[in-house]
């Protein structure tokens, strides 16, 4: 499609993009937004999730080509200059393209594991409601090939713009789904055969020695509260060994480690 | 020392505290910001820096007192209710507490590694200029008992207010000092027996399978660049294994799963 300027922020073309900072916290029924080319390239590029339009700064266009040229040929391209770019996103936008995606019918956790293999890699995220974590640790299972990640309804949704740009476009590429607590995923897991471990400094085993066969399942909670005692006394349990006197990893570097060491990818 | 209650935001006693994030930006002769109860407890804590004066919010005194017991006598402690605090902070102080410190007289790289032992861990950042990545390593040398940091030039301060917050104080305790150059650090730790490892996705050995012995350093270097190749040339290195088509971890991913591969802390 023919790149479409824009001259008007008010224009209800880009309604969509209108104050994007402000609107992260309202629902945006079914949409959510791509910023920088790097995701948006992660978006086009992987189509899990439909594009509803695009929105260029006219002077990136030229170097934006060759993600344009990857959408569907009915997805509008709205070009605007940096003023109009600012008034529409409400701040200064320095990234140089923004996307509408859409989020379509996510996949259950049942179905989602009904997808994944004989040696999938899953996490598993309870309460983790910051953003720069969730994100993070997309980033960490996009890293280590793991095959999905499940999360129970008190985190953060991996959709929310902030999440996504952390992530650099993981959370578009790595299949989520999200359950209503993580006893339903706990026992969902359970039921499929998984070997689940929950990550905690007062995990039993050491990461090292962790020695997974099968499909397997990490469970990754908040820095402060931790893991519910329910899922602890349930689940096998890994510890990462810390120097003596330090409290806690932030668990996006945890993340980072545990998944690291479950890592199927030989050498 | 009695709290010294302060109801006037322009009161010369507070004037270090005006405007602190705009003034991040420009030098604090000398001085630095610690923010929050866990980090002025460190800072207390520690000694590794001194304290010039602490402001607290005025309904948070009591649950302070165990940091404030710490403090030299002579140390004043200003007391202020919620309104003077954002008006004296420039926005919205959430945290209860903040401290000015002092950077003192900070050690040469040449100092500092002539008080670490025999089997020190060292890591060393070159052109990391991201505070939220500066702080995260920190973070996560305390947490696996790097001795040092080592940092160039392009790196940021680790004493920079947000870079502490995010190292939730390691950055107060673990010791780090600054060179202009890494070559010089490379020639230092060289003369001192270190063996050094440059962490890059083009590394030759797999993080796993290196068995350092003896003093060792972990060079880390910006996710876009990675580390220049005069340096690639005359180190070690090291990769970390990641999924195919993945480009690369955060560097303070990296870090993490690099510092406790490298950690002398056995189970």
């Amino acid at each position: 499609m023919e790149p479409v300027r824009i001259d008007d922020p008010l224009d209800e073309r880009v309604a969509a993009y209108v104050d994007i900072r402000e609107r992260d916290l309202v629902g945006r029924q079914g949409r959510f937004v791509a910023e920088g080319k790097v995701v948006v390239d992660v978006l086009t590029a992987t189509r899990r999730f439909g594009v509803e339009s695009v929105l260029v700064l006219e002077n990136r266009l030229a170097g934006m080509q060759h993600v344009l040229a990857r959408l569907p040929a009915d997805v509008p391209v709205y070009v605007v200059g940096a003023a109009v770019m600012d008034r529409i996103a409400g701040f200064h936008m320095h990234r140089g393209i923004l996307a509408i995606g859409l989020r379509g019918e996510l996949a259950s956790p049942d179905q989602l594991l009904g997808t994944v293999g004989q040696n999938a890699l899953v996490a598993v995220l309870v309460g983790i409601s910051n953003h720069d974590n969730v994100g993070s640790i997309f980033r960490n299972a996009a890293a280590f090939g793991a095959d999905a990640v499940l999360l129970d309804k008190a985190s953060c949704d991996p959709l929310y713009r902030k999440a996504i740009r952390v992530s650099v476009g993981a959370a578009l590429k790595v299949p989520f789904a999200v359950a209503d607590d993580a006893a339903i995923i706990a026992d969902l897991l359970e039921k499929k055969g998984f070997t689940q471990f929950a990550l905690s400094p007062r995990g039993e085993t050491d990461i090292r020695d962790v020695q997974p066969r099968g499909p397997v399942a990490l469970y990754l909670g908040t820095e402060g509260e931790g893991l519910p005692e329910h899922l602890m006394s349930r689940l096998h349990t890994a510890r990462i060994t810390m120097a003596p006197g330090f409290d806690s990893l932030n668990v996006a570097a945890a993340s980072a480690i545990a998944l690291h060491a479950f890592t199927r990818n030989a050498g």
